[in-house]
């Protein structure tokens, strides 16, 4: 299964002025297309910053490394410095990037936003990439997409406006994680009440002990009206989907017999 | 000003069933009084990874870690165990953490929804800390809070559910944060139009070349009918709140006469 690491730029994620939306979205993309995601680190818009987190990742050793935000015209936006530095590559003028930005601001013109297409410095900046990149066309934005590899690691770049984030991902990335396939998760939840978490705690031991390829986690949802109410949640990722539902569904029936035997009341959930 | 780090710990943030509205609230909270939150980290329920995370904070250097999740009673809560580990401090029953949790079952029980308190392992864990900790009530649930020294650095530990994890940070942490207070941030935001962003890049920097001390960040809201937003926002810490006010309103009226001049429309925001 292809291990993934997710850094999300920006000091409006770190001061608590934006809630990081990309990093769970892109968390569950790739959690559904096979993927494994290990780590999300959350670090501000500065280079060194940048620099030593993709270094850190690359130490571990990942399949992929996807970093969001920090990719437009403005002076904070340093993402591509900061990768530049940690793979110790040139910054340098792309020309497909170019001709993707400049037909961006042709569009701009043409909706009579924008006098003339210049291309200034902020703009040039969007083009400039670390050496070897491949840009990716932004469907709804100006600020291309970054792909590139770096031995075994692929490296990609996306912007942190969500929308433009999750259409170049859709659009360039997920054929490309799905050829690679390799592993088919499947999750499913039930909530269940008359049980405390402690109570439930060696129950799930035992039912692990059957299934090892199984994963099961409770989430306390607080009580209502006296009654404390847990959602369990079982997962696994298998060579095929058949077998991952099998594995699923065998031990969560295990697993509710266990719980009704022991006096609590289960509630099916549609599939999540 | 303080220097904070959060770890969330959790396989439910990595795997994309829950969005990590945690962090986003300790970051939020952290930043009001007064605090600088440096990095965010998510990792999965695993020994290894926690003590890991936990040592990279400590070289890193910070004066406060926050970690959230991972001290309920079932098996895949390892935080505990994690950061004794980074630490190399033993576990160790700690007495006033067992009488939190017994003081909770024995409401629990009171509810009538136990019939009587039993200190299982399970109930135990979650009173044996790491040597040296102390353990913080814990208003609404079992799991107490943790805090302990290690050298300069404090090491907060919370519970995953939202409602827990504030209700300790409130009553227990924010007061040592409010008195260790160095500084006073402040934030204010106005919409744009009539200007893009790659127009604006050079105009915010000619504003902070005369306010070095205030920090200016725009967000991309999207176009709607044909007319392109964004979101300036002008933030700032102080060593007292008239200054970090004062800061953020000059800087601000300056940068929109700026945009104003060239073409652009400012709406303000009420204060956030």
């Amino acid at each position: 299964m292809d291990v993934f690491e997710i850094i999300s730029v920006g000091n409006e994620l770190l001061n608590g002025k934006t809630l990081n939306t990309n990093a769970h979205w892109l968390a569950k993309a790739i959690t559904e297309l096979g993927g494994f995601v290990r780590r999300c680190t959350v670090i501000r818009d500065d280079v060194e910053e940048i620099s030593s987190a993709v270094r850190e990742s690359m130490e571990r050793g990942v399949d992929w490394l996807i970093v969001s935000g920090g990719l437009g015209p403005t002076y904070d936006d340093k993402t591509l410095q900061g990768l530049a530095k940690a793979l110790h590559r040139e910054l340098i003028l792309d020309e497909d990037a170019l001709k993707m930005v400049k037909k961006k601001y042709e569009e701009i013109v043409g909706h009579g936003l924008l006098k003339r297409v210049e291309l200034t410095p902020a703009r040039m900046k969007m083009a400039t990439l670390p050496k070897g990149s491949k840009p990716l066309p932004n469907p709804l934005g100006t600020a291309p997409g970054v792909l590139l590899k770096e031995g075994r690691m692929n490296i990609l770049c996306l912007p942190g406006v969500p929308a433009e984030m999750k259409s170049i991902f859709k659009e360039s990335i997920s054929p490309i994680i799905e050829e690679r396939r390799k592993g088919f998760y499947h999750e499913k939840s039930v909530h269940i009440t008359g049980i405390v978490e402690s109570e439930l705690a060696p129950l799930i031991e035992e039912v692990l002990k059957s299934h090892p390829s199984v994963y099961v986690k409770s989430h306390p949802k607080g009580r209502k009206e006296g009654v404390s109410k847990i959602e369990i949640q079982v997962t696994t990722t298998a060579d095929d989907p058949s077998t991952a539902l099998r594995r699923v569904e065998v031990a969560l029936e295990q697993l509710t017999s266990i719980i009704i035997d022991q006096g609590g009341m289960v509630d099916e959930e549609r599939m999540t």
